[in-house]
């Protein structure tokens, strides 16, 4: 039972300090948690008990469905990262100077821990499949954030891994555990907003990971979705195909080279200098891969080359812009100057499906200073073998398959599931013996959920200028009793023991002093917004009631 | 409900990896912890549901008490810590490289986190006494261990504080608080183990910090107990006086150089080389202040110089031993042949009270190569004006204000509680206006429980070959259901319903595979300790019944 009389965590009339956000603003104002650093939270007493609510939705979901529950720790020993290589590549993994001339993880992430972990207890198919979670703290050296929710540096997170025999093992598990999401999205109030959308995980993959995403204006990613198969994707990987229409013109004209003006720095400049319309320039840019391939790529101007669609084309390990030396020794122009003709032999070439249709283009041709104009496929330039898609989507954009527009919506991800293969069990060199008598590498699958964002999420989903309308289920408490003037608190606790109310279920607002009387009372209810109001007062007694949530009722 | 057919954390015939204690031989042995790395341990399920079942009752208690539960952040900014000078001066706390040239604190303790956050609630005394509490992951940059219990790199603790307006105030919380945290034990099963111990906590203050103390094997601590006050101390600040007995003789002898001979290493050989006892024969260090002040210390050989008694007796922020170029300068004599004799007047000379009743007693008397024997006070020595007590005590010591002969244990820390006065709040300049107007600093308190120390404590305390012996309220589940042959499953099912069982205090034993029959179920559900014990087979079926505990229910 929380005393208001000598609680510290008091609501304010104004918040303390700014923020970006109408949730957090309130979280503040209602005195659920406070800021230690950027993107570092503490939890005060309210806030702790909704957060503990979610995570309590999450924990039974997940035991219902058999997942054993373990805490792995938040420091684990560089070995372990030196095995997949991912001690540097994880850009937010803190490294941490200890004694012994020792370093040791801060874990952003647990793959590293939970595979030798549960490898210890698998040594046959009998042992398989199984699956374990946590409820845990996870650590990211952060740069920049996005908003006062998104990219915490210390955040909460339930993170659960599974082991498989095969595939078709893993796929039936991997279409539970959305089940499972679904339920634990309808407790906490986000079942209507949040769609799942498919992402990318890993370049060496075909499979996508499924991003559970929660429509909302504080938003980390552009979700593209096809009303038709009503699939959706994340921006990353959202599949599109530029049609011929519109860009054809019937006659082609003659190429022509003109001098660039040094003034010309918009595209909308260029247009009319050229006598070009935009959708008829293009734009390259110039790439090196991990095996130091020369790759140069070229999109409609109107498109952004999509680095990480085009590593996937490339199945490289790196994708790195080519230096600005490399470029003039390979291209002969500056690099502002380089385009696609006139290349060596050696130099792969990518064209974005962008360009298919184009006619009476322009360019840069390699040529410092110039710009080409009615530049045209056969013409002026050889057909490529192929046309590719690594391209950003954008609005009004289609899906190659349907031809239907997307439709297009800012959304925040709160919990992802990956098909991780063999990518961790290989590394560790995890086997188990298969009923064949031979021994077999397990595939794994990873389960996320942001639990610590879910609470934010929901904040701002119910945020109201008087308070955060929790669905009732996570709400800090389910009791605020207010008793006004002191002769009557004795009665309070009796109506405690004759309802048998949880005694972690109630604020007791026995503030007495200060004149903080029935008004202010009732403006921290329901800026805490507790579901059940019960007054106990002079007016209230004399009819040997108390009223709950306006309702007069006998004790 | 665990169901053991697919649960992956095992119990085994053998232990994986060694351990220095019979508890977490069986904690490994059952599957309730694994390691991670040295310190450092993973939970699993069922370690994972005694660690909570302790959280628990510790919250609860908490929580009874009025105490407001918060969850401060395991990051924070290097800015609080240098407040408080903090941030270099405790040897275990991690720093934390971070982007953008920064560096985080990895926490250690919170003081320097809670007292800005209290602070920012409280404006008058009508806010005040308040208290806080969290139950949060510490971290400690630890370079040796002394056991696989204590002493982790990373551990759960429970921290409490508390804020007043006057010491009054304060003492009363304090006392109120120890009767909450042997509540604690009470439930946890440690009651009759556990003695509250005085000890240190700052060297500016004359109020000790109490410890409760669990008198185990798997040792930390030794405690000194004066069985005519009851009163228990932690070795760093037993009081010591040595009496006159046994050491004056009648005769005072003439004083007298001797040679050194450079075989002499150990106190016996010298004993035998000089014809003095060892009880004759002295101990001394040189150290110098914070304030730069040149210190001379000497004890009698059989004790050893307690630094922190000396330090306080001293008031400086810092004592450490001088260099051997600094002896060398001030006494004449190599370092291993000075002592207090020839000394110059601005050396400060502190006698130990071991030294007080000597007679005709051996020393080095700065002449490098040189012992001198039958040394007496008054005639080759000037009695000082005080003899002071800065000695370990140890076995057979009496208690000065009492003459009783100390009892002597060994135990671990599992909690302690400090009266921080003002040493936090004065440093972030905390202050309320008092009710006569006037602006105020509160004192403070700090408790702490190390919540998974205690869990390793009852496991050590209650160890038997086949298992540990829970109390029942901290076992990791309250059922153990063993199917014997798959028919029977839907009766576990149905008897489930209805007795209404907590399905989260099950465990049910489905596995029906690999011959692991009635003899390997008992075993584990020993093994594991559950209280009760639920067997269904084809024999109980026979006469439609179940046994609880060996004794046949009826359906």
């Amino acid at each position: 039972m929380i005393k208001l009389s000598n609680f510290p965590f008091k609501t304010q009339k104004t918040v303390p300090n700014g923020s970006d956000n109408k949730s957090t603003w309130i979280l503040l104002q209602a005195g659920f948690i406070r800021q230690t650093m950027a993107w570092v939270y503490t939890y005060t007493t309210l806030g702790l008990k909704v957060l503990r609510k979610i995570e309590n939705i999450v924990r039974e979901e997940m035991d219902n469905y058999g997942v054993a529950e373990t805490l792995m720790p938040a420091l684990s020993p560089k070995e372990l990262w030196d095995k997949t290589g991912r001690w540097d590549s994880i850009d937010v993994f803190f490294h941490v100077p200890a004694a012994n001339n020792k370093e040791y993880g801060l874990n952003s992430t647990h793959e590293e821990i939970v595979t030798p972990l549960v490898w210890e207890f698998i040594q046959s198919y009998k042992d398989l499949p199984t699956s374990v979670y946590q409820i845990q703290n996870k650590f990211r050296n952060e740069k920049r954030a996005k908003s006062w929710i998104l990219r915490w540096r210390e955040f909460l997170m339930k993170d659960a891994y599974s082991f498989h025999l095969s595939n078709e093992d893993f796929e039936k598990y991997y279409e539970w555990m959305k089940e499972v999401y679904l339920n634990i999205f309808k407790r906490i109030g986000l079942w209507e907003d949040t769609i799942i959308a498919l992402a990318d995980w890993w370049t060496f993959t075909e499979k996508f990971s499924h991003e559970f995403q929660v429509k909302i204006d504080i938003w980390e990613d552009v979700i593209y979705k096809d009303n038709k198969t009503w699939i959706c994707y994340n921006q990353e990987i959202t599949p599109v195909k530029v049609g011929k229409e519109n860009v054809a013109d019937s006659e082609l004209l003659e190429k022509k080279d003109i001098k660039h003006s040094s003034d010309i720095i918009w595209v909308e400049a260029l247009e009319k200098f050229l006598w070009v319309p935009k959708e008829k320039t293009t734009k390259t840019l110039f790439f090196e891969t991990a095996e130091g391939k020369f790759i140069v790529a070229s999109v409609r101007w109107d498109y952004e080359i999509n680095t990480l669609k085009l590593q996937k084309i490339l199945w490289t390990t790196s994708l790195v812009f080519a230096s600005e030396e490399k470029v003039k020794e390979i291209t002969g122009a500056e690099i502002g100057y380089a385009w696609i003709i006139n290349l060596p032999e050696n130099v792969d070439i990518y064209l974005d499906d962008s360009i298919e249709w184009l006619t009476n283009f322009e360019t840069w041709t390699n040529k410092t200073g110039f710009h080409t104009i009615n530049i045209n496929f056969w013409k002026d330039l050889e057909l490529p073998q192929k046309f590719y898609d690594f391209k950003d989507a954008k609005i009004w954009d289609k899906n190659p398959e349907t031809w239907e527009i997307y439709e297009v919506f800012k959304a925040s991800e709160i919990w992802n599931i990956f098909p991780l293969e063999t990518k961790f069990t290989k590394a560790f060199g995890v086997q188990y013996l298969g009923e064949d008598n031979k021994m077999q590498t397990p595939l794994m699958g990873c389960y996320g959920i942001w639990v610590s964002r879910a609470m934010w999420l929901v904040a701002e989903k119910y945020a109201t200028e008087k308070g955060i309308k929790w669905p009732e289920n996570i709400a800090p408490v389910k009791y605020y009793i207010a008793v006004i003037w002191e002769e009557n608190i004795e009665k309070a606790y009796e109506l405690i023991e004759k309802l048998k109310l949880d005694k972690s279920e109630i604020i007791l607002d026995d503030r007495m002093w200060r004149k903080i009387g029935f008004g202010q009372k009732m403006w921290d209810a329901e800026l805490l917004w507790i579901p059940n109001v019960i007054v106990i007062s002079k007016k209230t007694l004399e009819q040997d009631s108390y009223e709950l949530n306006w309702e007069l009722i006998k004790f």
